[in-house]
């Protein structure tokens, strides 16, 4: 049962696809207010669970801390954060009373969650301006289906995506790529996508390719794709400044960028120098973005990334004058020292200036409005931009796409990677708590920089991270420049690489399968414990262990130097250790606590009771895998039903995807 | 067995205390090289353990990561950091073959623990001047307690540093330091110790109190104590460069700075803007530095803390004017913007900069010694001031006395606290984890800035880290100006904080004896679980649960949002958890697993078979205690050796100190 408030005069966002007729009045749950903007508070009691906001910080259980929906370009995943790149106010307080709430308002909105008075849910915004959707259902978990129906079918991406995927900040030339395939294909670990940074651009530019780096572009992809390798190159969200570049001149002709309040096109700089934004807001502007996903798309390119959409500003036009006339007034004062922490913080403070989101507008339907209005926005309609162009160009073929920035309505469009994550084993584990919040708010297709983006990595904390990362559907190895080399074969024996990574592809038949149903069904693909054993009172408390689809549990270890880990078993369950050269062992472990050894070259996983899963033979690539002699793990006399479909195109509903498998012996 | 080996020439440290005869040749384990520098190299086992290094970063067992020695002033110690504040270069390998390694060297020194390589140890450092100490035994434990013994006893502070103390960057004036004594009476929750931070001093200058905001400070510090609160005042090494300031002008006159190559006096901007640094590693500069604290000592100031001495740069004089001639050059491009991330490193990097530490030299009997070559020995000369002053002031009473900065030799003067951590989760454990390494390096008499220093703090963090604080010889709560407050009555119903503090001072007779008996006979009050339980291999993978003195271990709960936690017995215990208003319960609980539950208002301890801990009813301050009727908690029929002085006299060695106490029922 969904019910409808609005507020003010929402912006409409699009996040909501059914149709949900408004009621008058107020809701029955918590306390209201319009005083100051918008409040919604409510007394917690003690055993109530927040869940959900999506791609936010800290834990499954969201309580204790305050978090902020303002979409924002910070590598720095530290505790205190409370704003990363994503906006998914959808909540669930489960416990005394279950409900969800999901305020689709576009601007900067905060969740304290007990953080302020321990008991105490508070959500705000400035302005009372919004739709508040109020969700009741039997429990947590299905409160949730009822959200995930009423946004929308999530984005679905080619099956190739399922594979494992290399990228790294620094790879410039062909050459750095053809290293790239031959460290895998060398040492046989499978490999189906190279990522391409910010490098392969012509000076930053969107839409371009370093002609000196990659003479005849769309033979470079041929040849990778004949080694089984897709190249995913990066899009930025800011086009450069600079005459004679087609993208450039058409926007500033077109009037497609966002603009000052005097009209003139708002400039701020980002990787290529000053950039302007496209007004990805109005539906031109995007189809016109969008188009320009062609000019890679006929080289051959079938997949991207879509980043700095928040959009990241590292400095505006307005920003440089000020800093520049701060530091001639230091100057000035020739006997006195120069301020340094006044300065630091005055640098770090003109990237992402929320003064500088208030300096440009969108236009829309003829309206103006200003960007931190509908800040949260952005990122969500520059993917929509280009998957609205997928559809134009090639409407039967699925294209790979993510974001780092997005907002719930842009998980119909594609999926999300979390962003400037760190080689730290904390992030190990956020990533981990991360994964059913972002599915609960429709993302399904995410994963986390594998081994860390920023800082350095060790061989361990690559093994173990990519133990996780088995499970996540996007599994990309990301490392930033000047960073420690943490491919797969930079750390010695790459034996142990390959069986993790093999493991990945024999589980895909699962894997894929279990996306796919839980995409087509608006289902979870990662569930909390709770969801799936809401009696059980401990499973309620258990944030390091995931249910992965409808059969199985994960609980990777995400401790240095750890030999295993503790696990909790809400049933009886069959406990199976992936090791190397395809080898494994498989345990029954009775429902309760348990220490369960792992080592580094092993990936755990729990099959529940009475069910089983499929596996194949490990291959280099996805589209070698041989999905037709699947062997089935699990419990004897059980079934399994398996999606499968060609992996390209949108077919999903033909009877022939489904193909039920029964474990005998 | 200890072995020393000398190399090059090497300065002398006074680390340690125990006459050493120098061996010809190599030692018998590892590589070492004399080529590039001095490096030290050995292969690991699978199975090995590192153990050591103090106060650095990680884990107990120190393997998969690299450190470096070299005493820093960094407030994020997030896991990439390689250097805190102390440098403690000693470390146990510990597997198919044991063995201890000191390094006394001074200068910067490396510790690549398994981080390049996963097999391989190697210690570097740019000098091949060095004592190397080399150290077989039994086993770990028996290693580190030799390595103790050589070094000298660790340092012995009065009992009432074993109250509970509460801190804050802010608090300035008479009337804030009464609103926290009248915060904790009010609520009838214990405090010894009021700690003053920086704004106490007159312009930040060392051994001055600001006279308007503390008229009559001893008078001052005389009302607080009989509050029962002594208050504890910090002091910087960096003396301010003023005119008319005795302590500047004394110190210039007599030669006392560090002074630049030219023989001018060094001058480096910290708190007080401009200052000079106290020779430290003069003996006379260091007895002049030191009989100042007379000045407090002699209003009634009981204890005090040093900060700022590795020593902490803002920034030279040499830096600003490089920093204001790249200013300069930068705005003289008109037309080119300002490159803000070049600057942001810059500001970042002017502070603690390398290049200061090699522009001031040491002068020790008449030799001259670039502060690069000897930078990790600063802190610990400081605090070695000091200490060196009591004793001539009051040689026959304990000062509390705690330092940020240090290497080894400095335990015998003053403890440590672990300098600027967050009110992060992760810094809880943290904590946990450092303990046992510093105890291994001499630093009994150590505490983190429970509810953490930096970023804002939640109420269930606060008490979680109280419970582990219940356990740290210094247990204090501190936090920096700007951040939420955390004082124990900021978060409404104070009851769940009295209860854990009052669980502090009922376990003070335990805590207390503990800690004298590892004190007076180089042992140690936090061990790995694996120091009590060498034969126990799952043990020795424990890194969250510690040994306590020889009767208790300790298991707190590190997780937010938890219920409890799981914990591994090596033997059978008895389960306690101290709940408030005095209530507690009793469970015995077999050797093995357990997930135990803990609520957020208990400090739970388990108590060995055969064991008994005594434990008096809580009071409002250490001196209010009384242990003349000791409740014994634990099992029956067994007896408890309490060590008891008078907690001010050094007196230690009197017979009467210890009294036997027996659990009959």
């Amino acid at each position: 049962m969904i019910r409808k408030y609005i507020f003010g005069e929402p912006f409409e966002t699009e996040a909501v696809t059914e149709e949900i007729k408004t009621e008058a009045g107020l809701p029955d749950y918590g306390r209201i207010s319009e005083e100051e903007g918008f409040s919604f508070s409510y007394r917690m009691c003690e055993e109530d669970i927040v869940y959900g906001l999506g791609e936010a910080n800290r834990g499954i259980n969201k309580r204790g801390y305050c978090y902020v929906s303002d979409c924002t370009d910070d590598p720095n995943h530290t505790e205190d954060k409370r704003s990363l790149y994503g906006a998914h106010n959808f909540i669930v307080v489960s416990g005394r009373e279950t409900f969800g709430l999901f305020f689709d308002y576009p601007a900067r909105i905060t969740f304290d969650i007990g953080y302020t008075e321990s008991d105490l849910l508070k959500v705000s915004c400035e302005a009372a301006d919004l739709k508040l959707y109020v969700i009741e259902g039997e429990n947590a978990y299905d409160i949730v289906k009822q959200f995930r129906r009423m946004i929308g079918r999530s984005y679905i991406p080619p099956k190739f995506a399922f594979g494992f995927g290399q990228s790294r900040w620094g790879y410039k030339t062909k050459e750095d790529f053809l290293r790239v395939l031959k460290g895998y294909r060398k040492n046989r670990i499978p490999l189906d996508m190279i990522y391409m940074d910010i490098d392969y651009m012509q000076g930053y530019k969107d839409f371009t390719v370093n002609e000196k780096n990659f003479e005849d572009f769309s033979g470079f992809v041929r040849q990778m794709k004949e080694e089984g390798v897709r190249l995913i190159p990066i899009i930025d969200a800011g086009v450069k400044v600079e005459k004679g570049y087609p993208v450039y001149e058409e926007g500033v002709e077109k009037g497609y960028f966002c603009k000052r309040e005097d009209g003139s096109d708002f400039t701020a700089a980002v990787w290529p120098g000053d950039t302007h934004f496209p007004d990805m807001l109005n539906p031109e502007a995007r189809e016109w973005f969008g188009d320009h996903y062609r000019f890679l798309i006929h080289q051959g390119i079938e997949g991207f990334w879509n980043d700095m959409n928040e959009p990241a500003i590292f400095y505006s036009r307005e920003g440089m004058e000020e800093l520049k006339a701060v530091l001639h007034k230091y100057l000035e004062e020739e006997e006195k020292d120069i301020p340094v922490w006044e300065l630091g913080d005055r640098i770090e403070g003109i990237a992402n200036h929320p003064e500088d989101y208030k300096r440009f507008y969108h236009c829309i339907d003829g309206c103006r409005i200003r960007h931190d209005k509908v800040h949260n926005l952005y990122g969500y309609n520059m993917t929509r931009a280009a998957a609205e162009a997928f559809d134009r160009i090639e409407p039967d073929k699925r294209f790979l796409m993510f974001s780092r920035s997005s907002y719930v309505g842009m998980h119909r469009y594609g999926g999300v990677w979390t962003g400037d994550n760190k080689s730290w084993w904390s992030h190990l584990l956020l990533n981990l708590k991360m994964m059913p919040s972002l599915n609960m708010c429709g993302f399904l297709y995410s994963g986390a920089d594998l081994g860390g983006f920023g800082c350095d990595a060790s061989r361990d904390l690559v093994l173990r991270w990519l133990a996780l990362g088995v499970f996540t559907p996007l599994m990309r190895n990301h490392a930033a420049v000047g960073t420690r080399e943490q491919e797969a074969y930079q750390f010695g024996d790459t034996g142990d690489f390959r069986g993790i990574i093999e493991t990945r592809y024999r589980l895909i038949p699962y894997l894929y399968s279990e996306y796919m149903k839980a995409a087509l069904q608006d289902d979870l693909y990662f569930k909390p414990l709770a969801f799936v054993y809401p009696q059980d009172s401990f499973a309620a408390g258990v944030e390091d262990q995931l249910m992965i689809g409808d059969e199985i549990m994960a609980a990777p270890v995400y401790m240095q130097n750890a030999k295993g880990r503790y696990v909790y078993l809400p049933e009886r369950m069959l406990f199976v250790k992936f090791k190397k050269d395809g080898l494994y062992t498989e345990e029954i472990l009775e429902k309760g606590h348990h220490y369960v050894e792992v080592a580094l070259d092993e990936v755990p996983l729990f099959i529940r009771e009475g069910r089983c899963i499929p596996a194949a033979e490990p291959a280099q690539t996805v589209a070698e895998l041989d999905t037709k002699e699947l062997k089935l793990l699990g419990f004897p006399g059980t079934e399994y039903l398996l999606y499968e479909d060609d992996g390209v195109c949108k077919d999903y509903e033909k009877p022939e995807n489904y193909r039920k498998l029964k474990k005998t012996n």
